[in-house]
């Protein structure tokens, strides 16, 4: 079997390289807009050829994985309707659903049943193939979002496989997909990446980061992540991430007010029901 | 020396058994408005005796030490100032520092220059004495508040304990300190509360928590809170925590609106600088 990466980073690398580990994908290939990229997958043993472009990595592929920023891949996917072998099952891993699911149906037509989209929740800050991490999925949720003509065969193989790298594979509606993960996780990226910009942009911002403490660095860490990759997920996930951001918005109005008017039993009632919540929670394959 | 501990938590028992260690403190007697936290001191070694009452923890004291909710130190100021023996230091690990100065200044009178304001930046999220860890600031700040009336004797006693604890001790001025805080701790603590609350109170908010992945997890840790601790200090520093909510809800709207019209630009640069500040960061004592 070929494997055609489209997008060689942190996330492509670790399911190329976790797939392969399994032992069902003998030959990969991998195109990258910045070229270094690929050839350092490669040089990880990951890819076996660094592709010059679209037409040349997916040529005599049986399964291509889009592993671009959301943003990319209408233009990724209207290339591999061009190039790719028509019996290619193709897939990808990207953390907004119904924007690439768009993008497939322009791109693909009647090619759209071969197209699995999926979402892998894990990752890291740490950008680039070179961190790449075969062991990534171990424990972690992969939710993939087929669609009514999605082909059983194509979802199978897809889902065999992010079975095969450990993760745990859940079934997810599309829209239901990315009004979640809007809430679980664009949201929280967008809050720290805020945070950290609002206070080192304050007058003596740098001082006070000095002071931050173990609360402070676990808030941003995730503010560490890749830029344009998040500036996809917002503009991709732009109606769901600005509804609960509306919410979101509404809920520190109310907070602001309650400490203006020394409103204790708002605030107490509210940090009850949040860290009674927070600490009863379980987090799928990470630790606590 | 006896140490007299008011409020017998995580914090002010895990700064007990690091003095005690560190063998300055050969008696400690504790209090707590509820008997079994103080008793509970007693089964973890870090304490001598339960006391019933302020006055008699403080009985012969050599140093007291607040360590209850900021909320709370008013009123064991006032019965500090009536039974605790003239020439005792007084100390506190209070996370805001204005309140604090405030009441010891109406409580203590003539005797506020042998009080030491002082913060330890440290904690955990598991509450209770019993989960006190007289490690817990190894490599850490303690930042004291000295007021122009502290006696050096005062605060050099109190600064050497907590570097024989293996802190790291720097000074503020009170209003720095606060405003410092408000911004990298404060704020933190009430959006990670507040995005709890929010999915949790949505319809389907308990299903979509599932769906939630590490950088939930990590953004959310301090949301397991103490909820008393921290309704006391959002209010004890309303003014400094006011603002900077201000200036953070102004910079969401802002973000809102590059959403809502796919301003792409103004959502890389701003992840982009955060990314960057937040890479470049390191924090004192605590793993990245």
């Amino acid at each position: 079997m070929k494997l055609a990466l489209l997008g060689c980073g942190l996330l492509g690398g670790s399911t190329a390289a976790a797939w392969r580990r399994s032992g069902l994908a003998a030959y990969a290939s991998g195109y990258d807009l910045d070229p270094a990229a690929a050839r350092a997958g490669v040089s990880a043993q990951i890819l076996d050829q660094a592709a010059p472009d679209v037409a040349a990595a997916v040529r005599g592929a049986d399964l291509i994985l889009l592993a671009s920023p959301v943003g990319a891949m209408a233009g990724l996917l209207a290339e591999v309707a061009l190039h790719a072998p028509a019996e290619a099952v193709i897939t990808d891993v990207g953390s907004t659903k119904g924007s690439v699911v768009q993008a497939a149906r322009a791109a693909l037509g009647d090619r759209i049943g071969r197209f699995v989209p999926a979402h892998p929740v894990a990752g890291s800050e740490r950008p680039g193939i070179q961190h790449a991490d075969a062991r990534l999925f171990e424990g972690r949720r992969v939710i993939t979002t087929p669609l009514p003509e999605t082909e059983l065969p194509a979802l199978a193989r897809v889902e065999e496989l992010w079975k095969a790298s450990g993760a745990i594979v859940e079934r997810l509606e599309v829209g239901e997909h990315d009004r979640i993960f809007a809430a679980v996780s664009h949201l929280p990226h967008l809050l720290s990446f805020a945070l950290v910009d609002a206070i080192s942009g304050r007058e003596g911002g740098e001082k006070e980061l000095r002071y931050a403490g173990a609360g402070f660095r676990d808030f941003s860490r995730i503010a560490a992540s890749d830029p344009v990759m998040w500036r996809d997920v917002c503009l991709a996930n732009a109606g769901p991430l600005g509804d609960v951001l509306e919410e979101y918005r509404a809920l520190l109005s109310a907070l602001q007010q309650a400490i203006a008017t020394a409103d204790a039993q708002s605030l107490q009632d509210l940090f009850s029901r949040a860290a009674s919540v927070r600490r009863a929670h379980t987090f799928a394959g990470g630790p606590e």
